[in-house]
């Protein structure tokens, strides 16, 4: 039975697991490094070991220093957290070597579906839909044109060698394919000397929806529904929400079937997420899974009242799921904004430094995870995520309202953030139809910046 | 259609409105006092009027100052909150005069229920259990027997004219009856010259259990549920709880339907409460009603999902009831402790001052309501209490341990606090067990407070 864990993490991540063991009388061991001596963990935590310097690398990321500080306070198993070794496989059978527990699945199955094409191969077998393209290398035209009319227009065109948008063409119609194949395959040459091509079926504005899991060690697998992380910048998710608000009863339950599918065929226990494209038409792809818990998980926990952290914790000290599929409730809808120390209106540079002021607003319907408080010293070292404030609602309306006005109480002086332009994300009319998708932010990057010019000028 | 609200009070539960009408798109105007300047509830409002001096009889009491602010600032409503002119049937009278919309009852509704015989002669009529008694005065020891055999012992004999626990005396049997009416007759005549007497039921160490309801103008009414406050000192209440640990269904059925019957027979609009004592039989009894929202409805907020401030504002605005009695449920459990400015191991004495330095938890099923911040000055002219902290969690064991430990993070420096003595309420077996009553207080109050001595010594 787990007595004591080791928190091999930072930040509110690292407070939200330190909560969790509290509450189920599991004695807490925090890790810091040199500059986060002051940091929230550190404090909250029964115990708390230095594991090293400032940089990730020499400490957060000190698999051994980690390890020796779980031998050392007699701790029984760690929580990895998100980020730092929570998908490192290497540090998962390191921990099972040394007899600790690892919250989270095992060192083989982190492997597996950390890579791309084991785990694709993995779901095709499992019957779980893939982005559709070609099995084997395109030389030639005609081969790509055999190929697309298989997997559906618009296609995408890559070269096996490609990389940074070179030697990749989107074809929406037939007559454009040839060209487009040529066009890419000439820049492959000239670019890296290669003629090898491959093909793929192009999702146009997708929304990125995740499906959260758990599963126990003894074959039971349930979702927990969607998860909406559309809105991102530069794949940093900014936004997420529960549930989707286009989503049908209908969908999800086969999306959800195919989630679960999912980590069944991977042999998967713990909590997890699969991340899925999903187009327009309501066809949805298979992106990749994580075996971790997401910065994102409290959304789901409010409309299901499911704690993921402690069931992720049962389910590694081998006990058995809660909750069976049908326990699982979606009731209301919630909302998350990152906070974070950046600058948007200066190239969204980080903006590490002292908070010399704070105040994050309470009441009804609102949830705050976060290590900050005031007089805190924000590192330039780490994630620059201070909060992540949290809503619920009976529905997305009063939910986006709520978030609005919310937005408005915090104050966070002494460093800049993103509160404004999180605050012009939800007052624009596409987020709150529900019309919006991964290329939200890229297409209204500068509207979105502009009305803050504006009120500058 | 109500499009400004004034708040006609300060600290949380104006923080608490205007966030509500915030929410709404209700516009908001703050009234403070000079020593309220600084005040979360004056900054957060769109407008903020003072009106008058730190003295609450000069400005949160001051009657025309605040229907000249109403008038000023075009609102056409006034939210009281609970306390200062909440309960205040002149007030309620004055806003009617003026054509302005009084958030609660009529004043015509809070005269009667606040007059303690009336009320009780309204109960009695719509059947509502009242503490049985003599209806006429006692002078002699057999009238007291034919009583008693009537209500049922235990008894208490009191002084038509007494006070300060004199011309009081408790018959547990019949045999002990007659002494006690001597007995307390003669101390009577002693301290008031008086042998006039009253006989009623003894509640012996009853729970203090309330039901929240809400009845709009179309004649519907509802009620939230219970809510347990025993955890009283000197008639405080210091923990609120819902729902109370040892409610049966048939039970909250049978108070419930009591409250609705309470409030319909009272002519009863808006959110009220109707208190009950509830003694270890199951016999319940009428006590008051209260016509305003009470400090503790967010326990029933979190286990209904609905918002208590936007229902009253809607009924106000002459909207029917957004729900029915079915779509009541009760999900989960809810604790609120009240964070108080005041030192218990030192008498209880209020500790204003600056707050120098605060931290309060966050997470999940964390909700706090509160008006304070870092650098905040407690004023010693109003009421001592800094913050509610509300946990919810899936079952009563749970939520007691989210309440422990979130009070161990609660860090507020410059001033004394109750939340060590909170922390000991929690750790008593009794508390965590249900078996408490509305003297648990005043029965281990030794035990509580040595705890914390011990640790000194």
């Amino acid at each position: 039975m787990i007595r004591k864990v080791l928190i091999a993490n930072r930040g509110e991540i690292a407070v939200r697991i330190i909560r969790a063991c509290r509450e189920m009388g599991i004695e807490t061991v925090a890790v810091y490094s040199e500059a986060d001596r002051e940091a929230l963990h550190t404090q909250l935590a029964d115990e708390a070991i230095c594991i090293g310097p400032a940089p990730s690398s020499e400490s957060y990321l000190n698999m051994e220093q980690i390890i020796s500080a779980t031998i050392v306070s007699g701790a029984d198993a760690i929580h990895p957290g998100f980020g730092f070794l929570s998908e490192n496989d290497r540090f998962a059978a390191l921990c099972e070597q040394c007899h600790i527990i690892f919250i989270g699945p095992t060192a083989d199955v982190i492997r597996k579906l950390g890579n791309k094409s084991n785990a694709r191969n993995t779901m095709i077998a499992a019957g779980v839909p893939v982005i559709p393209g070609s099995k084997e290398p395109l030389y030639h035209a005609e081969e790509a044109l055999a190929i697309a009319e298989e997997v559906g227009y618009p296609v995408i065109v890559k070269a096996a060698l490609g990389g940074g948008g070179k030697g990749m063409r989107v074809a929406y119609h037939q007559d454009e394919l040839e060209n487009a194949f040529m066009t890419a395959q000439k820049e492959s040459m000239a670019a890296f000397g290669d003629n090898t091509m491959y093909l793929e079926h192009f999702v146009e504005h997708p929304k990125h929806i995740e499906f959260q899991i758990l599963a126990d060690s003894y074959g039971h697998v349930i979702h927990l529904g969607e998860r909406d992380c559309s809105i991102q910048r530069n794949h940093q998710k900014l936004i997420e929400e529960s549930p989707c608000a286009i989503m049908s009863d209908a969908l999800r339950q086969k999306m959800g079937e195919a989630a679960v599918n999912a980590a069944k065929a991977a042999g998967y226990v713990n909590a997890g997420t699969i991340e899925f494209l999903l187009e327009k038409t309501g066809r949805f792809y298979f992106m990749e899974m994580n075996t971790r818990i997401q910065v994102e998980h409290p959304v789901t926990e409010w409309v299901t009242g499911i704690d993921l952290i402690k069931e992720q914790i049962r389910i590694a000290d081998g006990r058995e799921l809660s909750y069976t599929q049908e326990d699982v409730k979606l009731t209301g809808h919630a909302i998350e904004c990152r906070i974070n120390a950046e600058n948007p209106y200066k190239g969204f540079r980080p903006c590490p430094g002292k908070i010399t002021d704070m105040y994050l607003p309470g009441g009804k319907g609102i949830r705050i995870d976060s290590a900050i408080y005031s007089g805190y010293e924000v590192s330039p070292y780490y994630d620059n995520m201070l909060a992540k404030l949290i809503v619920f609602a009976k529905n997305r309306n009063e939910a986006i309202t709520k978030m609005r006005s919310a937005l408005g109480e915090v104050i966070i002086e002494g460093i800049d953030t993103n509160v404004d332009y999180q605050y012009e994300i939800l007052n624009d009319p596409d987020y709150q139809n529900g019309d919006f998708d991964i290329e939200f932010i890229a297409d209204k990057e500068e509207q979105l910046l502009n009305h803050r010019y504006a009120a500058e000028v």
